[in-house]
């Protein structure tokens, strides 16, 4: 074998130096710099967390305003106490996958639960949201299928594409037309199928897909249609089955996915479909198969915030009220915002330093917010991300304005002390 | 587009008629198949699990052996309250990723505790073990990497080198000389390194691997040594450190890898690493970043049976002891067993038919275990599979051996009876 060496102890040293850990060296060094802002924003702990919409670093309370817990329901009595009722009656986990003794009727419920709400006549319920796309794009699409997908497309969606292991064609983000082309133009192999994959609601800028679009399209073309509706699922629609829902094409949806890490207020995923034979793919998605099933906690926190979506309305008013007001009060202080009122929202900044270090000054400052910074942003974009809960209050969300009105009005200052910080610890 | 073909509706017709989902029509018949000997294996629901060994169907109870719940504690007092005081705490899930908002001390506690058993200086927590091997491996494997993998490796570190998408090699199952003959042969391109890809307990036969001697084999090439002990953690080796413990190598192994969902009582997974730069690929394995923490009950619940795993010797006790009576018992009736005795028990039928009836009529019977057949199982054989739990008493084992007697004395009787259900229900 060409390459590393071995020592007499089974260190490894190659003949050039370099470790399996070198390809990620030019990381290294930029995550050193980060480190040198304060706080690293892609490494960093809470010290304790009270409520959906406060949390503790050393003595400093924080407003959370970037959790993705739309409905704040994480901490609900219905949600907390059917969760522990689950470990009283089923204990602390289940051992098992879904296909071995992992399927209790807890799961079951959830799963016809789900489908009722969304009208299907299947829904599968998964460990994690993440599992939830990567098992149903691989097991739907085989070597002769052909899956598109939106050019802003979910980390979760891009790794389901490379579990499929098939032919993959990007399209401009949120462009029907762009995707037309693209489906007139594919060759799909004798046999195969066209499966489009778009999202409801894109969670960094926070816009809106044209899902009756999409519909329109995909179906003229033969191809199936593929909605994670992670960030929107709950949150929009009249019932809260989300942006499909609120234009009038749920029932035309071929594959709806969703996770519980949101407005389900639990972790895992969910895949419903309009397909009966959908069913079969059970034994057939190696992430199904080979994961162990959701704790009976995590089931039944998820079906309590099912049963809070369909009955309480109020959580959908108040998270876009807030969205409403968040929405406007950024804007009218100038801030260049990504996309329309949504419970997301991007704020635009100049280049990754400022917004590192806007970010570090924010958490100071009592405010948590998402940090997101190329190159895995839409437009090699650097944002301050907020997102919004029907937990906050309108005097949260005051709060939250008046440290972007200070950003708006002492940025340079800001920005200054935050550099002569770094340039004393470096 | 050539192929499928849309109808007035939005329904799909491939010009073949086929569908999405045709691919899977030889599964179908299989399925239907099954489904005629009783309650289908790989989807059955439990209507109770009232503790580690205990579960109902229908008016029946059924005692527990095909669940992977080692230790048993899923229902220890220890792990319950943790769990529940998590949720009292903290609420019923995080609602982020880890490199967001979703790490807690917690998650950080119980990395630092399993770091410090395993004595390795970084340790990672994932949400599910399925995705801690598939994020470690595809984080570690760049494309200039060449991964080998033990021919009966378990679907996630296949799914794991899918993946990666780098060079995979498979070696002779549990066959170190073989191992270094692959290492010997393979070109390694420029900067690149091997990485050997092996488990401690395999699932199916119960067999252990040499990881002794594959810790020499690797090193003498220079290559890294991954072990996945998701069977092994906590129940093998004086302090429960596994396998590698038990063999006096753990301080050689470089990639530790293990679950939650047995020996833990919880869901989730980790991976341990005596290479600090191990903690930068928290910045690069995406099922990582892009999956929401484990729900702090989940945590919780983990950390209080790693207590217990370093804290009461008596479970692996128990759990050995019990292994012994099971592998003796049916030794002794005559029946062909896989391996040595370990909590993992393989029973090895003749052909799959034989083995799904005798499953059904042990579940009928009160004992639930696993059926494993092929294309899954080494050597494609047709399996019933028990795992054997600390919290099983002898009478518990004695019970078990009872049915299994039964079907060596009247297996022909047993399986006629089966044919004529089966048929009249045809």
């Amino acid at each position: 074998m060409s390459g590393p060496k071995s020592t007499a102890d089974g260190e490894k040293v190659a003949a050039s130096g370099l470790s399996i850990f070198s390809k990620y060296d030019p990381l290294k060094q930029r995550v050193d710099v980060v480190k040198k802002l304060g706080v690293d924003p892609f490494d960093m702990t809470f010290d304790d967390i009270m409520s959906a919409t406060r949390g503790r670093i050393g003595n400093r309370e924080i407003i959370l305003a970037g959790t993705n817990n739309y409905l704040g329901l994480t901490f609900d009595p219905s949600t907390r106490a059917s969760a522990k009722d689950a470990i009283d009656r089923h204990g602390t986990g289940t051992t098992g996958s879904r296909i071995a003794n992992g399927t209790y009727v807890e799961h079951e419920q959830l799963e016809r639960d789900l489908a009722a709400h969304l009208g299907k006549p299947s829904c599968i319920v998964f460990t994690t949201g993440y599992v939830t796309n990567l098992a149903a794009m691989a097991g739907l699409a085989g070597p002769n299928d052909v899956i598109f997908i939106d050019a802003d497309a979910h980390a979760c969606i891009i790794d389901g594409t490379r579990l499929a292991g098939t032919t993959t064609v990007r399209f401009r983000h949120n462009n029907p037309a762009d995707l037309d082309k693209r489906l007139a133009r594919q060759k799909i192999p004798e046999g195969g199928h066209a499966l489009v994959v778009i999202e409801g609601l894109y969670s960094m800028f926070g816009d809106i897909a044209p899902i009756d679009e999409f519909v329109a399209v995909a179906h003229k073309h033969g191809a199936y249609l593929y909605v994670d509706e992670a960030h929107s699922y709950g949150v929009f629609g009249e019932t809260g089955a989300g942006i499909a829902e609120e234009q009038g094409v749920l029932d035309k949806i071929d594959f709806y996915s969703g996770t519980f890490s949101k407005s389900l207020a639990s972790v895992g995923g969910f895949c419903a479909s309009r397909h009966p034979e959908f069913e079969l793919l059970r034994k057939v998605m190696r992430p199904y198969m080979f994961t162990a099933s959701a704790a009976p906690s995590n089931i039944c926190a998820a079906q309590a915030a099912l049963d809070a979506i369909k009955t309480r309305p109020e959580l959908r008013h108040n998270i876009m009220a807030r969205a409403a007001q968040l929405h406007a009060g950024l804007s009218d202080m100038g801030f260049e915002l990504c996309a329309p009122a949504s419970p997301v929202i991007a704020v635009r900044r100049d280049n990754e330093v400022q917004a590192a270090m806007e970010w570090n000054w924010l958490l100071q400052e009592g405010v948590y917010v998402n940090l997101a910074v190329p190159p895995g942003t839409p437009e090699s974009s650097s944002l301050l991300r907020i997102s919004v809960s029907a937990a906050h209050t309108e005097e949260d969300v005051n709060a939250i304005l008046s440290r972007f009105k200070a950003l708006k009005d002492n940025g340079d200052d800001i920005i200054a002390e935050m550099m002569r910080r770094m340039q004393a610890s470096a």
